[in-house]
């Protein structure tokens, strides 16, 4: 194998792949990224076993087809340190020769693994096809991710729930995430080819993979799936995943209905309140409780070493029409979802110790329910 | 005690006083900054028993005189996040009684601590007073302590060595530091005021803050020491500081005199070839080696496990005139001595295995002593 590259083209291309390698992998061949030089063009390909990551980069001078295979993080860090503009060959005579690297008057020698020994990840048949903007995927992630659960033992909520259904008789594809503690649902217009897909659970690792992906690629991304995996075309790069083997709860049965005591607040009056009643501690888990009368809210929070704080809001910054109310979130669960909000928050409550609904008044497509904290 | 302060006095003051407070405390009180309102100005004082700093603030609307302590590091968040250009109250009915913070409509009680148990810090004498820049002041620091030792039992190392000396007949204030595998030796012309002085370490702590509080406060800095203790005045901030009760060595040993190979190298051509060349290996204390020979220098470094690197320099950037060398450093030390440097770094070697000068072709005022590496 041998060609020559500029070397904007192939940082950019070793930065989308060498993303999804595990700094600390126990395979070795896990650590390298595959190079495939053919016909003018350059395939790269990272895996982790659960994601493969493929670009495909054309206009390379080729002078002898071929592949190897080449520590990803360490060819990364090169050609990211190379001066801009530069030619890059590369250079593998096969077998157990180095990669040669050469450009101007820098050169190294990169030792290689077996091209055979790399895992190639078979999608099998990915019977839905569908396109979404790369818009709508930032919103449907952007919106429900921080809800994913980290807890490793229920594995079935360390992803996104990504599903088709109606909702009063539009189809919708919609994007759930929950950790037990709090949940987003959100969803956007089901995109033609979706209908019929069934609903999955997508890991984490491959949302922030496809969210920077999302972010510097096409506009015009498209997704093909299965029961089992994933494969999401983003220009040039192509990203193929397991699924979650699990079944997501019934959020359904999560989300209150009747809640009927509305409180719609200015979103950046409430979170500066929260922050700064929240400060009074240093422990995230903390609650702040809000106390809610007539147009008027109370935030305290208090912690048994520092003392204790609270904020008032009223006026123009509070309506809430319902009886008095006591109830207690913690902060950061606060944030998340007010980090969400754009204009005014609307709580629905049903009393102090039930599931709250939150959504961005502006944005009913998107939901969150909050559990509530003793206070 | 009871006063009114505007948020922006309060924070400038917090934000200096309770950088010193070390966030694990195993005594309470030193978690508190101590607030002495009284005659108009709020006096500020936190400590962690090495370093106390005092700031000092006017146009305070005292209503009632007194002092207490609060916890520093929540006071400090609390005001942070108020809102700009907020008054802030504080109100300490004596005793037990919590402080009260007041500004709008956000209030909270903070615990208090006797003030009888907070420590001063008695700076006894300080014979020796002399004023020098903020710039002579970031000068002295930044080109030196890169150098300052991290080994705790060589605790005689953990800070800069600063006295005055006289080069060729002219006096000079030094700085040096050192780790042993290394040393940065600095020199300012001597304030007046500053003969006599005795040879003082620093604490790597102390340097720190100073640095920090010489970016943002005055020009002119007034310093008063002992052999036990400094004490630095920057315009409404004191700092008193222990001294490291420990003898430097003699380092003026470990400078080598009559190195007579000398290279010089451009300073971006090479700090970018020795990054590019030390990518191979992500052990940082691996060694970058460096082959001269007339008017041509060749990096290499290698890694077991990736392979090597090579890059060579010659013509425009790259001056050397002396009998073939081959000398290894570890590139994270070329990395911190090439930072200090503008244009052009002169290396000057005895040998293959002797301790190397490196200096800045246009500030001979700084001098830096650096240990090969066997490669």
């Amino acid at each position: 194998m041998k060609f020559t590259v500029d070397r904007a083209v192939l940082l950019k291309a070793l930065a989308h792949v060498q993303s999804v390698v595990e700094r600390r992998n126990t395979i070795p061949i896990l650590a390298n990224v595959l190079l495939d030089a053919a016909e003018g063009r350059l395939r790269l390909t990272a895996t982790d076993m659960e994601i493969a990551i493929v670009e495909e980069v054309g206009g390379i001078e080729v002078g002898r087809e071929g592949r190897c295979t080449a520590p990803a993080a360490t060819l990364f860090e090169i050609v990211r340190k190379l001066p801009d503009g530069v030619k890059v060959e590369l250079d593998h005579r096969g077998g157990d020769a180095p990669l040669a690297l050469r450009a101007g008057r820098y050169n190294t020698s990169l030792m290689v693994l077996p091209v055979e020994d790399f895992p190639s990840m078979t999608e099998g048949k990915l019977p839905h096809k569908f396109s979404v903007t790369a818009g709508m995927l930032r919103d449907l992630v952007d919106r429900t991710r921080f809800a994913i659960s980290t807890e490793e033992t229920r594995y079935y909520l360390n992803g996104i729930y990504l599903h088709a259904t109606e909702v009063d008789g539009t189809k919708v594809l919609r994007a759930v995430a929950t950790d037990g503690h709090r949940l987003a649902r959100v969803e956007e217009p089901l995109p033609d080819g979706a209908e019929g897909m069934p609903g999955v659970i997508v890991p984490r690792k491959t949302i922030a993979e496809l969210r920077k992906l999302a972010e510097e690629t096409v506009d015009e991304i498209e997704m093909r799936l299965s029961d089992t995996k994933l494969q999401v075309k983003l220009g040039s790069v192509t990203l193929t995943s397991k699924l979650i083997d699990g079944t997501f709860p019934d959020y359904e049965r999560v989300i209150p209905k009747g809640n009927d005591r509305l409180l719609s607040v200015d979103k950046n009056a409430f979170a500066a309140a929260v922050d700064r009643v929240a400060a009074i501690s240093s422990e995230r888990s903390r609650p702040v409780k809000l106390s809610l009368e007539k147009n008027h809210l109370l935030l305290t929070a208090a912690s048994p070493d520092q003392g204790q704080a609270q904020e008032e809001l009223e006026g123009d910054t509070v309506a809430y029409d319902s009886a008095p109310l006591e109830i207690g979130f913690q902060a950061r669960y606060l944030k998340d979802i007010t980090d969400q909000v754009d204009g005014q928050v609307e709580f629905r409550f049903a009393d102090g110790s039930a599931p709250t609904i939150v959504q961005d008044a502006s944005k009913p497509e998107a939901l969150y329910v909050l559990m509530p904290m003793r206070v």
